[in-house]
């Protein structure tokens, strides 16, 4: 559809994440777009179902960074095991203890996307949704464990694995959707820009 | 385990795949590999089934590159529909038939696995196994798969699509192993690994 209109340019496309995860999945269907890192306050409300929680934070991050004719997208993907939000482990016991956890089972990963639609006179219109996928990890050794941590994968990742990465050996089966399990649904964001009149491959964001 | 052996060091691990998706998912456990080309002839028998001819090719190309004091993977991957195997497109008019033909709905990935490891005496073992995925594609609108064939990214993948590039915009929703989709089940690897008495990260590979 972009390439049929005229050469007027549509609104600036911004990721709020600084998750070099997210980058690379935007990055296969767009260049034209800004990084602008939310710095948002991450802690849980008290009594705060997981997936109130990420549409939360995805909205929060996209809130902080939103101007005049930009398409702002916010994110944010936790692992929800028996109702208890993972995020980033603190340090690598931390990391040891959630592989722990996670291993011969199943759980979830949670992602909230919001897409924050800010007119040039400032009016604004927010699409919010979130994807729910299920991910199998095998039953880990001690020793796999202690390889794992030790490749330091796990350091920056929710629930200290990374799908994509040397966690793939252990954390390779999934139900639902794979981009979700990276940090970004891309049926979701497609769904959400569609909802607000944009088409993420087509509409021909500002490159400026 | 490899920590505690000696310095002498085990034999040396090969693939035998062009594919640059299969290099970078054997990259997450190892870098101690080499890479052997292996040009076998991929026309299917007559009436042979999907799961015998990914197993079939997987051994021929891991018996084309073995030789002594090395463990060789060999894998070969189709994307499967109604039991007709789809191979690499022929051309992007080839892929389009492939998109049109996998969009709205399921379909199968199967991979299959050889690894051959052959002793300094000449000795071969062999431990050959497959994997099966299951694939869904939405429903594709003629312009979104218009964008996809002219991204270039369907010209040398197996059914014509990549869920790890540009395709995870449509084809993202797995059920089963995701490194089976993109080329290299890693579970079945590791399987197959240790019945053959190696582990794929712990294993001293020479590097020579």
């Amino acid at each position: 559809m972009g390439r049929e209109t005229a050469a007027v340019s549509g609104p600036q496309l911004i990721l709020a994440s600084a998750s070099p995860r997210r980058f690379e999945i935007l990055s296969r269907l767009t260049a034209s777009y800004r990084v602008i890192v939310a710095d948002v306050d991450e802690s849980p409300h008290n009594d705060e179902r997981p997936v109130d929680y990420v549409r939360r934070l995805a909205e929060a991050k996209a809130r902080t960074v939103a101007g005049p004719a930009t398409v702002v997208i916010g994110a944010d993907t936790s692992v929800v095991v028996d109702d208890e939000i993972l995020r980033k482990p603190t340090d690598r016991d931390d990391a040891r203890e959630m592989l722990q956890r996670l291993r011969a089972r199943s759980h979830d990963v949670i992602s909230g996307v919001a897409v924050l639609a800010t007119a040039a006179d400032s009016t604004e219109r927010i699409a919010v949704g979130h994807e729910v996928s299920e991910v199998h990890v095998d039953d880990l050794s001690e020793a796999r464990i202690e390889w794992y941590v030790a490749t330091g994968e796990p350091d920056d990742k929710a629930g200290s694995y990374g799908l994509q990465g040397s966690g793939g050996l252990f954390a390779d089966r999934v139900t639902g959707s794979v981009s979700n399990v990276i940090g970004l649904p891309l049926g979701l964001l497609d769904s959400l820009m569609t909802e607000l009149g944009f088409d993420v491959v087509a509409t021909e964001w500002a490159t400026s």
